[in-house]
């Protein structure tokens, strides 16, 4: 990174119905964490709304916007009054029958220093995301800032060391991951502390595996289907992990939180030194990873 | 794998100085593993010696053995007798000027079912496995048994996910690891702690990614270098995680165990259904993982 020394911050929420609440909430949750040091803001998935992907219904692509359009013109204004960058996250319109779900980064100087389109798109029962979200055509590309270079995924995307290894081949300096995903309440205590577990291990797996630290910003909240029939119990449990994995911070699960860390960048470079996996990939015998399967 | 319960076994072990006396303790171990009820064992990396390569002396290779050869041999009647399968390692001698670290798999018929050879070797102050081990030219192929398909890795081959998705993906049902790792103990608590997280996050990650079980068994107990000039204190706390990367079992550090656990192989097959990351691979957009770098 430019600095040795970076303040970040995630700003974990629970949504409110329309993009103007949930935008003054972000506000005040962006202008705390500048108050505090943060040079640069994390913010959850699809922010500006419910998340509507628990059903399947076409006139939630009226929720769509362009980017550059209002939100982020918006949130460059707040980042440059600030003078630090924003990560957010919204339901990008593209064109008719086009939607992406997008990360868009703003700089200090209020311009739109890039984007990145969702890759992994996930469909289950309660993420039908597939209905909604082309998969992404911009690659596993870093955006690059003026606080450093940045590698912006999204949720579903966490579940696969592909997309943060191509990230840091790219000279990533950190994993950003805005993300929405919960529990199903009828699941047991045990189950949803596996999940919890599985999705925070192996967020810390993609730090440890490159070498640099990982934030990785969730909603929290209880989120009803308008006919009551389902739900999702958002896990909050924000975080930021050291290049060892370590949690440096953690948000709670069930609360509106603004969770603010310093970082030290040299210790991504110390750790690459000592614990070199970059030297010794063995980049000959791994052709088969773009096959489907290996049968 | 063939059976829905499947019992497994790590002997985890402070080494001695000969291999007389290290087959003699996994004997023990393994006999115990099998009264109760495993039918897999996994021993620690390089389990017949000393981890000799803390220094670079020609000397060394004297203790490199032929595969199949003595100690195959002796482990394969093993597990014809207890009709489990045993998955050792050794240090292979294939020509002069040819050594190779390797794993061998032993089957209940007594026969040899395969081997791998490492293919990431390390190369760090204390681990100087270059010096001694030419890479592996088996690639990442499963080994086929009677109990089913194993996906057999060693040691620095676990901070490698593109290792594990190659085994995952040619229908490994199983990851195993047997490794030597351990501590320098100029290192505070701290720095020792987050080292071995780190070591047990990334293969928990490796379950999660690519739904199964992983074993990992490391070896216990402090080695020093003939003039006392360096020492490793091993840091044992071998694993079984489960397809969640949950704990299943866990051994002491600092102790010899065999330690046993019973899978349940169709929790793996029920994770894959609902946590489906297989489906969603972007493998039209992930060519540049065969590069060194991407600049």
């Amino acid at each position: 990174m430019k600095t040795a020394q970076l303040t970040v911050a995630l700003v974990q929420h629970r949504c409110h119905k329309t993009p103007e609440e949930n935008l003054e909430t972000l506000e005040k949750g962006i202008r705390s964490a500048s108050r505090e040091g943060a040079k640069l803001v994390l913010l959850q998935e699809l922010h500006n709304y419910p998340y509507f992907c628990q059903t399947e219904e076409t006139r939630f692509f009226d929720l769509a916007e362009a980017i550059p359009g209002a939100t982020t013109e918006r949130l460059a204004r707040l980042a440059k009054e600030l003078q630090l960058v924003i990560v957010a996250s919204l339901f990008e319109r593209r064109a008719a029958g086009v939607y992406h779900n997008t990360a868009a980064v703003l700089d200090t100087d209020g311009s739109l220093a890039g984007c990145y389109r969702k890759m992994h798109i996930p469909d289950d029962p309660g993420y039908h995301e597939k209905f909604y979200f082309t998969p992404g055509d911009l690659g596993f590309t870093p955006i690059d800032t003026s606080i450093g270079r940045l590698g912006v995924l999204i949720c579903w995307d966490q579940w696969y060391p592909e997309a943060a290894r191509l990230m840091a081949l790219a000279g990533a300096e950190l994993l950003l991951y805005p993300t929405a995903i919960g529990w199903d309440d009828r699941d047991d205590e045990a189950e949803q502390r596996r999940q919890f577990g599985a999705w925070r291990t192996i967020q810390q797996a993609h730090a440890i595996a490159n070498g640099l630290p990982v934030l990785c910003c969730n909603r929290t909240g209880i989120e009803s289907t308008e006919d009551g029939s389902a739900s999702i119990h958002f896990w909050g449990g924000s975080f930021v992990a050291g290049p060892q994995g370590e949690i440096l911070a953690e948000a709670p699960h069930n609360a509106d939180h603004v969770l603010v860390t310093p970082l030290d960048m040299r210790h991504s470079e110390e750790i690459r030194r000592i614990w070199p996996y970059f030297r010794d990939r063995q980049i000959d015998a791994y052709g088969d990873l773009t096959l489907r399967f290996r049968d």
